[in-house]
């Protein structure tokens, strides 16, 4: 079995305005953005840097603190950034490109984050539609 | 800006039936599993290990091949397994959890694929209703 992998960002987040955050590519990956601008939506990969030490990375359990009343879970059941790769995902709508940076909405990431990577969101792989959760996590934030 | 991350994998895909996939999580992240049946579905991020080349990882341009009559795109407008970091996302159902394994539906990897995380799908942060793609991409698998 495969122990390590290794990540270089693409770039990172470089500024949030509200509920709109600009994402400069690094100039090597920025032509990987061609015709990006087909998708409406995106599924943006980021690294949980402010959580990316020896201790974050071995929690196992957690109690999800933005959530009232949630119990304590194990970490695979949580989106908490403390975990074994502080990997994070944030589902956005695309709102345009400009040169190598990238305008999205809904971005759940700090500025500074750093990108692991970008996919258009699709439908048929991305939405589910019957999706049962625990009670707790309707009393959170939208992720 | 940061450049580089790292990635302890947590586990791997032990065998696949079917649409039925095993994943089977290392002992030490075990506890990571507590309450994770309470979701019906999760988010299963996985490490492209076949195309973890330095070719494949400077890919910038594709033609999807998954995708017949799709255009050339950048990498980060395609879910190719071949981009500067090989990292694979898949929505599944979560069909139960036997001792250490995961056995979930729908999980788009290949046997012995890592597994770098995984998380609950959270209709409020994943599922998004109103999603324009371009027509090729409605020729294709459902991933």
């Amino acid at each position: 079995m495969r122990q390590q992998g290794s990540i270089s960002f693409i770039g990172q987040v470089e500024r949030i305005e509200g509920s709109i955050s600009r994402i400069k590519i690094k100039t090597e990956f920025c032509e990987g953005l061609n015709k990006i601008d087909s998708f409406s939506h995106l599924i943006i990969i980021g690294w949980f840097h402010l959580k990316d030490s020896k201790k974050d990375r071995q929690t196992i359990n957690v109690i999800p603190k933005r959530y009232p009343g949630a119990p304590e879970i194990g970490v695979f059941a949580s989106r908490s950034p403390s975990r074994p790769n502080p990997i994070a995902i944030s589902a956005v709508e695309l709102l345009g490109i400009e040169g190598c940076t990238v305008l999205v909405k809904g971005l759940d990431f700090m500025e500074e984050t750093p990108i692991v990577d970008i996919k258009p969101y699709l439908p048929r792989a991305d939405k589910i539609i019957d999706v049962k959760t625990p009670a707790w996590t309707t009393k959170g934030p939208p992720s």
